[in-house]
């Protein structure tokens, strides 16, 4: 990755924007990001406001001020909490990463700069990933260096009727048991606040429940978990079929095969409900059982919508950064923008600070540190 | 994994059952392996028999002859071309490999050896998945050495109405760029014999479509396979969700990611199945819908059904080793025979070889070659 020199926060242009003030929950908005703009954004974050109703939200919508005020016009809510941050420039959605990189003046390099001035708690964007990324890193740095990028946790929706949580889903294609514990390390302090559980179960994603099953990295990150790191609640290794079942709260794995599970959920929950579909209109008398049961379809759909999982947190940075699928819709955007509202709300950011730099402490071993022996199934 | 002295044919129990006739194709059972044995075993052999219609089928039952012969009786047809080969030793479910190494009269170690010895074709086993790999290692030998285990390979209903190949899901938890290739010759030749598609398309799954992405041993074996491995019809990178899709025939991955990626979407699709069938019987009115759509829904559920893609090959033996689920009832067990019949049938065994054989001297580098520069996403 090429790196420009860093910026120190005199050069960036936030400074008009101030502090976030006392009692305060402010969140930035890329109000550009995404296949729409602020046609959803605005509304989306609009929705959010209304569910959180704590009083205490306040909003920063960056980007174009012609584009933005006659969709703020119908929110009149989110106008009362909003205030907009104008530029006329954005990063495109295939724009390269080291491009948007020195281009300081785009939606997505202010928003994010207002999170690192202290300006706002919490950053949302539908935009390009690459970029988001870049810029996350090199406006907001990493807690932890041995990480090349910020790990992506998703929220996966499981038979117990909750929410679990995934990571990494694709930004480290490699991983190894050092960085396999800070995913559980980031997981944990992730789904304690968001999904508002004390102490989550943490998984380890293997091809077996044996503890000699896998390769080198996850059964040395299993047998480290295993020992007991502090603050995570370990459970073992578990396989691809208990994300699904909700066998426990977080699953930690590599971010390849993180993002292949993901899209090949995603895809098979496609196929299925698509099956179902064909089935229910394939008939005459197949699609008056199909309206009959249409209200329990309706709310069924819901469940498995992607919009109700939409927000993925960009972990480990000094600052907190919520990405949203690129095509969400209104509905999809505002889940994405509560996932922000919880972790800014919550003391996830000084958790995982003091979690991170506890674990590197007592746990995490430098890369001189023997290996352990590869053991072979017998 | 332990190594006892290997076995000449002499030693083994076969050689009561000769060689296979000329014209013939001959199937070993191991009646005994599964959850259920020949109550399953023998009614699902019959009713591949009874599919393929050829006459050129034979049958041999390797197991219990007291609990085999009650079975048979029921299935005349196929009494009439299987012989029983009695032993009354069987491999338990959980027993471990290196016992069952040692155990040279159970029915799946005469079941395996009657193929090496020629008296069968190829041979079925829904019993201990790791004695079945170990055992078919140690008397079949793998063609290719260097790979520690043979890949399994499987079919997965795509978007498209047919069966997509899927390995190695199970059995190599690292895999380098020779291995992948190696994987894509045996896809080919697999996906060629069964499905019947002469030059099926081939991808590797990875976390995007571009050269930069993913980890170095899938860009190295793309940059091969790119540049054109001789019977292999490459289309290039696929995701996840590209498997459901059915964007090409063969996918193309290590062991580890391949076997959570098959979990993963057999988890989901039982709960996405089990939300529509919780909406489906959740009020009066639904359910009355339900019964309406019922032949419709029954139909599909066929598409969907596990039991549908059953029979895994053990690929690159010298010998064809088909795996059937262990929970596996007569339908399912059925089809993974017909697995084996379709690759004993066909021209497969010569294939596979030759591709291999050819695949290592033009394109496999030793380990001595260099490795291609680590290439990082800019």
């Amino acid at each position: 990755m090429s790196s420009p020199d860093p910026i120190s926060p005199s050069e960036t242009p936030v400074g008009s924007i101030g502090v976030a003030p006392e009692g305060t929950v402010v969140i930035a908005i890329d109000a550009m990001g995404g296949d729409h703009g602020p046609r959803v954004t605005v509304p989306g974050t609009a929705e959010a406001l209304k569910r959180d109703g704590s009083g205490r939200l306040r909003f920063l919508l960056h980007g174009d001020e012609a584009l933005i005020a006659p969709e703020l016009a119908k929110c009149p809510e989110l106008k009362a909490v909003a205030t907009i941050v104008h530029t006329d420039q954005s990063v495109a959605m295939d724009e390269k990463p080291a491009q948007a990189l020195r281009r300081r003046t785009t939606s997505l390099f202010m928003a994010i700069s207002s999170v690192k001035s202290g300006a706002a708690h919490a950053v949302v964007s539908a935009g390009n990933t690459g970029a988001l990324m870049a810029l996350s890193k090199m406006i907001l740095k990493m807690i932890t260096e041995d990480l090349e990028r910020p790990p992506i946790a998703c929220s996966w929706p499981n038979a117990k009727g909750g929410m679990g949580t995934v990571l990494d889903v694709g930004a480290n294609v490699t991983s190894d048991a050092n960085q396999l514990i800070e995913f559980a390390v980031m997981g944990t302090a992730f789904h304690r606040a968001v999904r508002g559980k004390d102490k989550p179960t943490v998984g380890l994603l293997n091809v077996g429940s044996e503890d000699v099953k896998g390769h080198e990295e996850v059964r040395e990150a299993h047998r480290i978990l295993r020992e007991g790191v502090d603050g995570i609640n370990y459970y073992g290794f578990v396989e691809g079929d208990d994300i699904g079942k909700g066998t426990v709260d977080v699953v930690v794995t590599d971010g390849f095969t993180g993002n292949i599970a993901l899209k090949t959920a995603e895809g098979t929950a496609k196929f299925v409900k698509n099956l179902f579909k064909d089935a229910l209109t394939s008939s005459l008398l197949s699609k008056l059982g199909a309206l009959l049961a249409a209200p329990a379809l309706r709310a069924m759909a819901k469940t498995v919508d992607p919009g109700a999982a939409n927000g993925g947190p960009l972990l480990g940075l000094n600052g907190i950064v919520v990405k949203s699928h690129g095509g969400a819709e209104a509905w999809a955007y505002s889940n994405a923008v509560s996932v922000a509202i919880s972790l800014a709300a919550s003391a996830y950011a000084t958790d995982i600070r003091k979690a991170l730099a506890y674990v590197r402490k007592a746990h995490v071993a430098s890369p001189e540190t023997p290996q352990m022996a590869d053991e072979k199934v017998s």
